[in-house]
C-alpha cells in the first residue's frame, strides 16, 4: 500500500496522462494564496467518469491521496497535495455535454469553466449566472460552493447546481439529484456534494440551472463619503426588496490599487458598483429607487456605463482585484480572506474591521459581494517582515471570530481548505462531529483530499 | 430495552406531558393519505430542546423508536409510528423566538405554523412564503422539503432554511448554518436535515428566510381548451422568464369538484390560476406579457382577483382542493400523488397520465404547482372496489416511472413517506446506498422515524 505503487499501476492504466513531470508537478503545487508550495507526486489527467472511476479503484486500494483539481484559483489552498499522492486534474473533461434551452439547464463535464459555458450558451438567449471572478471550472466552484458579484440576484452554486455524477473513494459512480426544479426523494446529496471540498468525492459531471439574459442590463459606480454611508446604501437597497443584480463594495484603499494599476482615476473614496437586470422598464424603475437611497446616504458622483463594453470593462476592473491589490504595494504579498454576516451587522463588523486593521499597522482593502453580507480584506504584506505577517495572522483571526459572534460564518465563499481549518470547531461546535462521522462513512481511509476542510488524520 | 421501559422512564421525566390516552393515541394515528390508522404506544410533548435531548437519550437507551409530529398534515404518512415507539409532538413548541425584520429572517420553533408566523409578521411588512396548502408546521414543513403553490417564485423549504437546531438521534443537540445568507464552510447539514423526514435526527428550531410583502398583487384565472394549450402556456411563461409568484394548473375534473364544494360555476375546463408579485408597474407588466401569451394559446374568460378578499378567496379555494376532490365523487376515498419534471417534459407526461388514467378507468383530477413542473394526481377511489385499488396501484406506481423516465423525481412535494420506499431504488440507484450509509452513520439503531424514507430494517 504505497503512492509509488499506486503510480505505477496508474502509468499502466493512463500512460502519457499520468505526469510526474516536474513543470507539471510544480504547476499542480503552485496556489494563489499565502501558502507554500506543495506539489503532488503525480497528476492525472482523465478523460472520462470510467477513468476516474478506475483511478479512484486504485488509490484506493494502495492508499492513496487523490486531490481533484480544476484551474488552481482556489484561495485557500484547497488543490494543495499537503499528504502527497494523485492530482486528478480535471480540464480534459470539458465537453458541454448538453444544453437544455427549453427547461433552463446545461449538463457539463467538471472541467468546463464558467466563461467557456457562457461562449457556449451564447446562441440560446441564455447564461450561467454565477461568478466568482477567476474563470474557474464548474467542478471546481460546484466542490467549493462558489459564489461571487451576482449571487445576491441569482444565488450561489449551492442555488445552481441541480444534480451532480460523482465518484466516490471507493470508485463506485452515483448519480445524485434529476433536471427536476425540486424534490423531495431522500437526502439532499447533491447539497452535501456541493461545497465538499473535494472530501467525499470526485464530481464528474454537473447539471447547472441557466438564466435567461436579461432585457435590459445597467451598471453603475457611486462614491461615498466613508464605507459606513455606502454599506448603509446597501442595507437599505436589501431590506427595500431592490432586486440587485450586482452591489460590490471597494474601499478607498482599492480604489486607489484601481488607479494604479490600469491608470485610473475614480475618486479615492468608498465606492458601489451596481448592476441592474430585468426589462427595460424595471430596470428604470430599479435605478431610479438605487438612485433615491444613494442620494439620502451622501452619495454622489453617479456614473452610468452605457454600453455593453463599459460594462465588461467595469466588471474586469472588479475581478483584477487581486493584480490591483498587488498595486497597492509593489512586492507585497497578498493575503485574501472574507467572511460573511447578517447584512444589519455588516456596517458594525466592516467598521471594526478597518479599525483593527489600522491599529495593527496593516494596509489592506476592502472589497465585498455585499448585497449578501459578505466581503473580503486583501492584506498587502511585505513578505520579509515578520512582525506583519504575525499582525495579519491575528486580523485574520480575529475577524473570522468577529463574524461569528456577529450571527455569521468564516467564510461566504473563499471555504475553508488548509487556511481556515482551525475556525471550523469555533463555527459549528458539535455539528462539526456529524461532519466527521459523514466523512469516515463515505471515505474511511482519507484519501479524499486528506488535510482539508475537517480537523481529522 | 423496551418500548415498556422507555415509557415508563419518559412519565417520569414528562409526567402529565406524556400521553398514552386512546383519544391522544387514536389522532396521532391518524393521517390524510390512504394508509391504515396507527397509532403509537406514546405521545411527548416536549417543551424545549433540552427535553427533547432527554427524551431521545431515553428512546437511544432503550431502542425506541421516536418519531416528529407536526400537524399530521403528510400525504405520504410520515407520522405513523409503523414499529410502534414515541410520538414526538412538537406542538407546544411553538414560539416565534426572534424577528430579524432588518434581515429578512426569523428563528421559530418547529410546532410554529405556517398562518402563526405570518401573522405575528403581519406588523413587519414582511411575510414567510412558503405554502403547501395545509397549515403546516414550520418544523413538519422543513423535515418534509414542503413547498407548494408560491415555490416557482420563492423557493422550498430547501431555499428558505438558513439554519437550524437538531437533537441527533444519541441526544446531543447540534446546530447548522447561521443566519448569514451563505457560507462555504463545510458540509451543508442543513441542507441535509432539510427533507430528512425526521430519520437523522429531531428538528428543535428553524431559522428562515422572509420576503418583503410586494407593493403590487395581481391574481387572475384564465380558461383553455383543453390541458395541453394549459401547460404549453406555463411552459412559454416560464421559458420567457416571467417572474410569476403563482401558476396553478387546474384540471377540467378538478374544477367540476371545486364547483361541487363550493357552488361555482367555473366552466368545466382546464385552468390556470396565476398571481403576480412586484411593484405597480412590474405587476402590470408581467400580467400584460402573461396574457399575450395566454391568448396565443387559445386561452380565454381572463377574470381578475381585484380585491384582496378575492384573493384570498381564489387561493383558499386551490388548498381545499382535497375537499374539492371528494366531492368530485361522494363516499370515494382520495389518493394523492405527486411527480414533478423538468418543464419541457411537463405537457408530455400529463396527457400520458391522462390518458393512462383513463383506460384504467379511474376517476382522477390533475392540479400542480406546474410552473415547477410539479403535478398532483388526485384519485377518487370507491374503497370497497377491489379493482379500482389495484388499478389505481398500477396508474400510480407508472406515473412515477414515466416521471423517472423523463428526467424527473417521483416525488416534487409530498415526500416517500410510507407510500413511495419502493421507488427509492429506481429513483437514486446506487446513491441510495451512501443515504443508507450516512443513516447508519448517524442513527445506527434506526430509531428515528424507522420504517420511512430508506429502504432498511
Amino acid at each position: 500500500m504505497t503512492i509509488e505503487t499506486a503510480i505505477t499501476q496508474l502509468r499502466n492504466l493512463l500512460d502519457d496522462r499520468l505526469s510526474t513531470s516536474d513543470a507539471i508537478l510544480t504547476q499542480h503545487g503552485e496556489n494563489e494564496a499565502y501558502f507554500p508550495a506543495t506539489p503532488p507526486d503525480a497528476v492525472a489527467f482523465p478523460l472520462n467518469t470510467a477513468e476516474v472511476s478506475e483511478i479512484m479503484k486504485i488509490c484506493a486500494a494502495e492508499a492513496c491521496p487523490i486531490i481533484a483539481y480544476g484551474t488552481g484559483t482556489s484561495l485557500e489552498g484547497h488543490q494543495l497535495a499537503v499528504r502527497g499522492g494523485i492530482s486528478l486534474d480535471m480540464s480534459r473533461m470539458n465537453a458541454v455535454l448538453k444544453i437544455h434551452a427549453e427547461d433552463l439547464d446545461a449538463v457539463v463535464q467538471p472541467g468546463v469553466t464558467r466563461k467557456q459555458l457562457n461562449t457556449d450558451l451564447r446562441a440560446t438567449g441564455l447564461f450561467f449566472p454565477v461568478d466568482p471572478g477567476a474563470d474557474a471550472s464548474i467542478g471546481g466552484m460546484a466542490a467549493t460552493r462558489a459564489s461571487g458579484t451576482t449571487a445576491v440576484r441569482y444565488g450561489t452554486m449551492r442555488e445552481n447546481v441541480l444534480a451532480l455524477e460523482v465518484v466516490l473513494a471507493d470508485g463506485r459512480i452515483i448519480r445524485t439529484g434529476t433536471r427536476a426544479r425540486k424534490s423531495s426523494t431522500g437526502y439532499d446529496l447533491t447539497k452535501l456534494f456541493v461545497g465538499s471540498e473535494g472530501t467525499l468525492g470526485i464530481i464528474t459531471e454537473v447539471t447547472v440551472k441557466l438564466q435567461g439574459q436579461p432585457e435590459a442590463i445597467s451598471a453603475a459606480t457611486c462614491v461615498f463619503p466613508d464605507v459606513e454611508t455606502a454599506v448603509n446604501t446597501v442595507i437599505s437597497t436589501i431590506q427595500m426588496g431592490i432586486p440587485m443584480a450586482r452591489i460590490e463594495l471597494v474601499d478607498e484603499v482599492m480604489v486607489r490599487g484601481f488607479n494604479a494599476y490600469n491608470g485610473g482615476d475614480l475618486p479615492e473614496k468608498p465606492h458601489l458598483f451596481v448592476e441592474f437586470h430585468g426589462s427595460v422598464n424595471g430596470v428604470a424603475e430599479q435605478a431610479e429607487l438605487f438612485g433615491e437611497i444613494v442620494a439620502d446616504n451622501s452619495g454622489t458622483d453617479f456614473k452610468w456605463s452605457a454600453s455593453a463594453a463599459e460594462r465588461t470593462a467595469l466588471w474586469d476592473l472588479r475581478h483584477n482585484a487581486y493584480y490591483a491589490q498587488k498595486a497597492v504595494r509593489k512586492g507585497a504579498r497578498i493575503q485574501n480572506t472574507d467572511v460573511c454576516v447578517p447584512i444589519s451587522n455588516l456596517a458594525e463588523v466592516i467598521l471594526a474591521t478597518k479599525a483593527e486593521g489600522e491599529s495593527l499597522g496593516l494596509l489592506f482593502t476592502v472589497v465585498g459581494h455585499v448585497g449578501d453580507g459578505n466581503f473580503h480584506c486583501g492584506i498587502c504584506i511585505d513578505p520579509d517582515n515578520e512582525q506583519e505577517i504575525a499582525n495579519a495572522a491575528v486580523f485574520t483571526r480575529n475577524l473570522a471570530m468577529r463574524a461569528l459572534k456577529y450571527d455569521g460564518t468564516v467564510s461566504g465563499e473563499h471555504g475553508i481548505g488548509m487556511g481556515k481549518i482551525k475556525y471550523m470547531a469555533d463555527e459549528h461546535g458539535e455539528a462539526l462531529s456529524v461532519m466527521i462521522d459523514i466523512k469516515k462513512s463515505l471515505d474511511p481511509q482519507n484519501i479524499l483530499n486528506p488535510g482539508k476542510m475537517l480537523p481529522i488524520n
